[in-house]
């Protein structure tokens, strides 16, 4: 009961079944609930790449320029991509769905593996790039970072376990804040740069560009792909769009496409010529916007803005890994808990994992994203090679007008992720990212066993004979007592209702007790025989499961019920107080067959 | 099966009662296995004499020598006290037996509480202080210390699990082993300080016997009472005697305080001759030792036996714990549980729990003996005096021959040891002894709420107005089922066996798959009617709740069975893939009157 009404106080009340509704969006706030995942990643790309850098350096940090310039090229390269799958699957287009749809089962569990992983890892990166946007801002928080991160998770759980319903309106505010402040940042930036009113406080020594290792290069290039993370998502979410749905989610693509590059860019720009240099307590974006907007309300704004986007970002996810993990309950590649509705028309069980898992990764890697930014593209650029080679195949299939052009921009847009993929497996393969290229296949064949089980069990479950539903059976009923009270009286009744062949017995552990035992049964004047177990080795289970075994020798291949007569306690913990032999015979018994175990229960008052 | 495997491996096959009996002891080996407790507190008395002294100055230490001898003193009055308690109850005058005799309920449940205090910090107390005694001689160890500590407490239980069976003999060897080791350091020692031969390493700064706070001194002796631990083991004990028990009892009890005063003395006063100064990683004993026998075989000797015979100390408490909360549980005052015997002929529940709380209590005060014996003496002591005042109000009652003289005696005995109690509550109360003073009232309060528990529970089961066992029951069995398989054949065929009135639901997820369910059911023809149950929140377990109510309702005060279909997957595991309907059924139904819960279970064979 005390139960119930905590749950009911954190989720709310159950929602009916016909109050499930579809919204539609308009472009400007299908732009804020899709671009989240995708935008936020500029609170933390530009750093990623600077890191790696700044190690070898300060001079080395200038790389930063060409690098994102490849980034950029790339992030064009699979959006052209993304706006074919939005053509050819306006229904929505997610990559499981797509792999599925054209590639068969085995890359498609592949695909959904890379996706799950992802889902939890940018709800772990998301949440600890927005704690540190805010102990930049407050450094007095920095060392509580972990537990602010974990409360995060908490309460974007709780409100998705509710069901979050006014998704449009309330993720047009957040994203569009972020907007103005980084278009404002960017801005003033340049400006000021421009003008010459603001100067690089650190000075360059050596010369730019100098030679590195070409490892080196990649692996700031493979950190810097983190920017490309959430971009799949308009793709994904094609029918929740106003008509025309598949124009309208092209249009919001490209905006995206644009704003990201122009942030990005923009970002990488003035943090080179401004030479920021990333520490460790403060972010890169919180160092650049120190120096151009000074430390006043503006500052924060941006901080603010920033931690906003990212838990947004990380709330994406408590829609999306729920999703696919009942699309592969449904098809049985998952166990089926993870497939049913909850309460508030949101699937509960997903929600709830999600934050578990990610809470968990947050903690393992300390509540920092630089820690867990190499675990986390390896599944991203897998999902976008399966779902552009599920589109070169879905092309070559039904070769629609202009089908050429289309094959070939998603046989480039794979071809480029997969040379990607191979950059980021390589280059951070020691820094985390073997443990993604590991548990890929390890989850996608863990799925098909899943589904392996199942259908085993239907294969046992089925009736494929004729079977006769009024055959009668016969029955014998054991009732094993400890000592003759209310609760014998009841299971007496009881068995004398379900059967007519009833043995009742009684362990003895001590002779004198058993007499009385004995004697009081005889004054109840039941008409049934009371036998005594002997109990050598005092246990009180075994001789009834002995006593069993022979009464089911005997009687063949009829049923046997145990009638166990069990008092319940006024209180649960009283329990504790009171031998489990109930319990004890059920688990004894639960694995053979033909045996049913029924507890008699008498309940106490106090 | 494997559990079992592995409880065999560990405690043995399962002994019959028969083959219990009781080993009558010569007095030699009677010393042996009664005296280690009082014995092995040798081991840290001194030296918890000497660290509080030695925090006021090196000169306060000298202050030991008049402590050491008040505290003889009150050895001679406590052993004397103990002496009358044989005389008068030869067949075991345990505490909690002497004062329930002649006190009462109450002050026999705060002895008990104290007791059982006592014995888990016997073994806490002396596992640490043996582990101590082989981390002095081996420092490397030292920082294992916790970790020995917990696995000699783990050795100590397993070895009890199984049954202590030759102790006589095997007790015999380790207390002799230390009988001989310390009259050899302490013999040893005297000569070499009447000879000359040894000189103190340190020079005495300062005059002897310095100007103390009274409150220093006070705390000094409370400390140094945990010599007098242990002392009552023989009165406890007098049935295990050789006859005449009483007397052989006595002459034991007679050298055991003689050895125990003798090697006291022996040890504080070379000691404070030597100018030991206590230190954190090595004990006095260890460093007494290394000064008079050098750092040959002879000192390792010294420091094995006494952990050996702090081991030893350890294992009687494993003996007296059990039998203790047995005494208790056998008068309802204990869950019942803590009154069996075990398969092996031990009250394996009460080793168990006195594993897990003395290990607890290891960890939290870090294996560190001088934490520890704040919390100790307070049990020892309050058990002397209720055990006293107990003896006093016997003499008075009975008036045997020379009552007076023994009431005398033991009136002394019992004022001073609670004068002494009262020393150590008040000089050790900041240092921990408030926690047992504390616990002592809360766990004898226990003890009573359990008995009433078990008083209630008794006095709601008896069978006072004459029942009619032949009285037939109106039977009504709701059968619920999530599809036509074989499992729900089994289950119709049981509910078929058991009543005529049988209700068949089934609660609709989704209108397409409930129309299959439906055509199915009709298809098997088993003339019962299939109801559909609506859930409009998507639950399946609510609707079935609300039908068994409705139901419920309509029949009046007749017995209603749930009997679902359940099927049993071949690994346990594989549980998790399926919806625990049946357990939460069985739950909900729990707490409600007349309704019984019925598995039938079909198993699946992979």
């Amino acid at each position: 009961m005390a139960v119930r009404l905590l749950k009911r106080w954190i989720v709310g009340n159950p929602l009916e079944t016909k109050h499930m509704v579809h919204e539609r969006l308009p472009k400007w706030k299908a732009l804020a609930v899709f671009s989240s995942d995708a935008l936020s990643s500029v609170a933390y790309a530009t750093q990623e790449i600077l890191i790696p850098l700044s190690l070898f350096s300060v001079a080395a940090m200038s790389w930063s320029i060409p690098i994102a310039l490849c980034i950029t090229a790339l992030l064009i390269a699979v959006s052209t991509s993304y706006w074919q799958t939005i053509r050819s699957y306006p229904n929505g287009g997610g990559a499981y769905l797509v792999v599925m749809d054209n590639l068969g089962v085995r890359p498609a569990l592949v695909t959904a593996a890379a996706l799950l992983i992802d889902y939890v890892l940018t709800v772990s990166v998301s949440v600890a790039a927005g704690v540190e946007a805010i102990t930049s801002a407050v450094p007095v928080l920095y060392e509580h970072r972990l537990t602010l991160g974990c409360i995060a998770i908490g309460i974007v759980t709780m409100i998705n376990l509710r069901g979050v319903r006014e998704s449009g309106t309330v993720f047009a505010l957040p994203t569009y804040l972020f907007i103005f402040s980084f278009v404002l940042l960017i801005g003033v930036g340049l400006f000021k740069l421009l003008t010459g009113s603001l100067q690089p406080q650190a000075t360059l020594v050596g010369t730019a560009y100098p030679a590195l290792p070409v490892f080196l290069i990649l692996r700031a290039f493979a950190s810097g792909c983190a920017a490309l993370t959430g971009i799949e998502a308009i793709s994904n979410g094609v029918p929740a769009f106003r008509k025309p749905e598949s124009k309208n989610a092209q249009i919001t693509l490209l905006w995206m496409a644009l704003i990201l590059s122009a942030f990005f860019l923009g970002i990488t720009a003035l943090s080179h010529y401004l030479l920021i240099h990333p520490s460790e307590t403060e972010t890169v974006i919180s160092l650049l916007a120190r120096q151009i907007l000074g430390d006043g309300a503006l500052y924060y704004l941006v901080q603010l803005s920033t931690a906003l986007i990212l838990l947004l970002a990380a709330n994406t996810s408590f829609a999306d890994f729920p999703r696919v993990c009942s699309l592969l309950a449904k098809d049985r590649f998952l166990p089926r808990q993870l497939s049913s509705l909850g309460d508030r028309l949101v699937f509960s069980n997903g929600i709830f994992l999600l934050g578990l898992v990610s809470a968990l990764l947050l903690i393992v890697f300390q509540g920092t994203t630089h820690y867990l930014i190499p675990l986390y593209a390896i599944g991203v650029f897998l999902s976008f090679t399966m779902s552009q080679s599920g589109m070169v195949k879905h092309h070559w299939k039904l070769r629609e007008p202009g089908w050429k052009v289309s094959l070939a921009l998603n046989a480039l847009g794979g071809v480029t992720t997969a040379v990607v993929l191979l950059v980021i497996a390589v280059t951070k393969f020691s820094h985390g990212a073997w443990v993604v290229i590991v548990l890929i296949p390890l989850l996608s064949l863990w799925f098909r066993g899943t589904r392996e089980h199942y259908r085993k069990v239907a294969a046992q479950l089925v009736i494929t004979d004729r079977v006769d539903l009024l055959k009668p059976l016969k029955h014998v009923v054991v009732l094993p007592i400890s000592g003759i009270h209310r609760g014998v009286v009841d299971a007496v009744q009881y068995a004398r209702s379900i059967a007519t062949d009833i043995r009742v017995v009684h362990v003895e552990l001590e002779e004198e007790s058993t007499a009385r035992v004995k004697h009081s049964w005889d004054k109840l004047n039941s008409g049934l025989e009371l036998t005594i177990l002997k109990s050598p080795y005092r246990s009180v289970v075994q001789p009834i499961l002995e006593y069993i075994r022979k009464v089911d020798g005997e009687s063949g291949d009829d049923l046997l019920t145990v009638v166990i007569p069990e008092f319940v306690t006024a209180r649960w913990w009283q329990t504790l107080f009171h031998n489990q032999t109930a319990l004890i015979i059920r688990t004894a018994l639960l694995f053979q067959r033909g045996k049913v175990v029924t507890s008699v229960r008498y309940h106490l008052s106090r």
